[in-house]
């Protein structure tokens, strides 16, 4: 085990040994083995957007295995995704790359309230292999209140089992502008949010220099680094794992520039669903392993 | 048993043995046994519309018998009806037809919110000797988050207990226009939801050339083969049983091409109710003859 | 169904239909279906007496998929055996034929005491798709309230999730000296104890003519059928399905001649271990054919 | 994953993908990882013959992180301990191997009866972080019966939450003499025991030409290979894994001979305690090495 | 607090933060705060001998009181007794001073056999704010296993409450000679049991150089403090608390005498009950003082 992922994991101390054990299996997997670096494929975009919508501009990705073997191919650190999703592959893939079971799931087709329903359970996750939980929070909707509180028994049972847990902390909802969904101040509270609430890895989207409720000088949150490091910084002073989400499907140059605003501004890493899987195989691959590079 | 059910049961890796027994027992059951096709029985119409509307166009349907008898004689794959109708002859039926046992229904009688109630449990279907549990989700109603975890609870129990899960999934609600129910784009939505949350069958609506939220070529959805090949690969690139409900009584070529597209675009197969039980016995037993004829 | 099929239901009025189902399933698979005969192969030889003693003689025999082949392939009603052997072939024969979970096993390494270990559950039973459960009690063993009371349990739950109930009924211990074990009158006590338990299937020994506690006239004990008359009596006047078996391989004349007086003396069938897979699979499956074609 | 590994694995084919996923870790960790092989490190001496007796020889391996270390230094498939000993690791070397945690023990301060307590659970395994969790059993003991139910509990408990198990099958007690412990056809009863139970790791001790019940040819039972054989073949024909124990501490010669055996008999590999650790370090690192290789 | 106490902690890298923090604040109460070292008082002689063998020689210490104000004033690291003992004081003297609920007792009245009856319970234990709870188990008795499996329920219970584990391990029954109860070979053994049960702090008495399984140079266990560095080893190369009770009371300068062995050995400290209690308070006082000297 690398002293760079030592020194991370001695952030985690109130763990038990199988959180940490966990941990360190995504923390040592694929090409970013040992960087404290990461590299997370989530395939739940068919659930969020529908399966036309995420799967039709390369329909290869229809097919569950499809991203499975890009997971395994592009040594990616977890592949992460819904119940159905992951049942479908992890027969033919026990054992070969760390899995995140996706425990709750929103829908298009439903757009009345910022909500999630639970779809699978921490048994579940435990036979199926899987090393960590994922759960979404969304931090200013009026259900929030609930999510936190199912966040909650989860995240407890997932980690006395052993399982690592995943917060996505999305802000929307009542409380919250839409612009101000990805407004640097409101991101950064979302990932302090996740945090508070026991986190082991923290997902949010990408900050913007939009600013919802704080006053920053401008010179203080430009370029994307230097909000990424107000991010870090709300993730217990970098003590606990953060990584972004690039969101919509954008030019390959600009994605390239993330990860080096990401990793100049001390996050962890990346995650990166649609970027993937909604270009051909061998354009992703590419891609991937020059993100990867970037970390590295 | 036949290379074409060994091929679908192999897309199922993750279930137990129970669960692909069970899947077989429907697969290898009746006209389109080892076909890998299939026609189901329903009759939960009383449940969703009421006996008058449903049997009085044919009386004899108003008894139980009629329905196991008429799926005995005709050779469907499986019967699937509410707990009170299997009841009615699960004993003199015993172990002659795959039985499937709807768990919720809706009522017209109730009309303000899309819902449905849980009517029956895991352990009667157990009692009962079916084969499998039916669940209908109504993605984009308000509701639909209370039911989706209802679904996965359900699924979980199920599963655990061998038995196979059928999920109807029916967007309606809130969220989506009235023509949008069938709208391809919706249906193939919905049925990826249900192949997120775990189901062994899927049962759609067949889908228009409508479209809710999708921009497709027109010439790509049509005719309705094309737009089966869209709900196919939205169920896992074909790695999940869909199979297609007509919808309202209709003339019998109408049927009949119905069939013969959702062939040709791949479906699984047919679950024909109103159609069936609302014809006389021999009509009906004639016309599922010719169906499985298409299919076979 | 046949009609002998529906005869022998009728006599399980107090079960649920699922338990009725299952029984269906036993009595109309194979090639003794519809006619109200069984023939079931068990395998638990390997812990009742070892591997090398059981299988060492036909050697194919040490792998599981050997005895799920030769019992698909031979037609026979059901095959029988312990967890480990059943989930060694469970999902690459799931729903080809009926299997019985034996849910408690002796061994030969232990002679102390007669009695069995609970080996296996009804939810594994579930899980794997078997139609029934088995369980061996030891009528006469210092031991045997213990094995009734255990068995009484797994008859409840079995039942109650629609599972068939085979008892295996073996008399020995403390109460019964050798010869009697086999006596005519304890092998119809044995046979009646697991009736009033509320076996479903009934599984003894072929009795001998020794008499160890009644005194009956020789004429009315000799030949053989005459002592299967008494236990089918016994078995609530043939209201209840009894299968014997033949114990300790030997010529392959005694074993039809065995069939003609098992179905002379109105025997429901055969349960024929060692005498199958301990033959060359031809043999086996030729000597399976002449048995069966007796019982036709 | 190795096209062996994708072999083996298809061979437990009722298991979940949780079992699936630990197997694979132990058959794709260390030196051996690939090869279908694999070497364990059992440290349960100081519970079985007290601490003195276990470490003196070699007074480093007193300290639990001794035993973590030579493991991962060695590059062994897997390390077993009981609880206290992993725990005193569990943290420092998280995810850095895969961990067997025992769950019970014998210990030599009690001699009356063949017999161990129950010493740790299966959540204590998940919360430490374990891939498998170990269980011992001894046919032919009078407490036999009560620590096979015991091991049925326990070993449905861990592979529902996808943890793999292992089972030590020891021979020993009323119904055993001391040289029968080993004979051959007694181990292989015992191996086959283990395998009905669901073992996915069979545990035995290096067989003899001793013969305790069968009679089988002195040509067939020497070398030692040829009993390996016996032992696979009782390993449902070599489709559950089978490691074989050393026993007392011996000549380095004849570890590599058994080595050698074990591999041309069709052996799994080996499971070495006393032989490594009571060696000094440098030597118990160069034995694995050439163990290993041999192996390879 | 202090490196010394840093430097324990450290060793029990497995309890969560709850167990560490009640560690903690034995080793940095009283007198001995800080040095590593502690000094318990016991008072279960009551249940173990009688009141009146156990308290008439300083009839003072009848009132449970007693026990707790010279635990208080002579700042001893904790005070450990039965649940009336502490119940008796626990609210006058609550937060003033480390508790041990002792759950389990034996008595003198009982000497069949070696066992002891469960008297309390880990709730018990929270609600009177104490700080570990404390077992004991009879390695070598007939009902060693017995013990055993209880110790490891309660060890669970009481860690997953964040309480401290306190084992007491007295080799005694069938499998032993009286001489043999305190062998220091035996003691080493007994002291390893209860680590790999998962002790926080293991209780033995002082070994004599007698020998019951193990060979030793005569000049390797002597003197006493030799002794205790064969049981300080034992305890994981020292990497769990160990302290030494020195039984029956004797005269002043044995213990003080033991008390240097003790430490020059490495060992932990003392728990002193009966040289404490049935000295008068005044020279109690001067005798704890004395001896918590030596350990500074």
């Amino acid at each position: 085990m690398s002293d760079k992922v030592k020194q991370i994991l001695s952030c985690y101390e109130s763990e038990n040994p199988g959180v940490k054990a966990n941990l360190t299996r995504i923390l040592m997997h694929g090409k970013l083995g040992g960087t404290g670096k990461l590299v997370i494929l989530p395939v739940d975009q068919g659930f969020e957007h529908g399966p036309l919508k995420s799967f039709e501009v390369n329909p290869d990705a229809y097919d569950p295995h499809y991203h499975f073997q890009l997971a395994v191919d592009s040594g990616v650190s977890a592949y992460a995704a819904p119940l159905g999703m992951i049942e479908a592959g992890a027969s033919t893939y026990a054992g070969m790359l760390p899995l995140i079971l996706k425990l709750n799931s929103s829908n298009s087709l439903h757009s009345l309230t910022s909500d999630q329903a639970i779809t699978a359970s921490v048994k579940d996750a435990l036979r199926l292999g899987c090393t960590a939980v994922g759960f979404t929070i969304y931090p200013g909707s009026a259900k929030c209140f609930d999510m936190i509180e199912e966040a909650r028994e989860i995240i407890a049972e997932a980690k006395s089992c052993g399982l690592a847990v995943v917060l996505w902390s999305y802000p929307r909802g009542e409380g919250i502008s839409k612009e101000g969904e990805t407004a640097v101040d409101v991101i950064a509270y979302a990932a302090h949010i996740a945090a508070l609430l026991g986190a082991n890895i923290i997902k949010v989207k990408l900050p913007t220099n939009y600013l919802e409720k704080e006053k920053i000088e401008a010179e203080n949150i430009e370029p994307l680094f230097k909000r990424i490091e107000y991010v870090r910084k709300s993730c217990f002073a970098g003590k606990r794992i953060v990584v972004f989400s690039g969101g919509e499907s954008k030019g390959i140059d600009d994605i390239y520039n993330e990860a080096k605003e990401i990793k100049q501004g001390g996050g962890n890493g990346s995650i990166i669903g649609r970027n993937t899987f909604q270009r051909k195989r061998e354009e992703a691959l590419s891609m991937l392993r020059e993100i990867m590079g970037i970390y590295t």
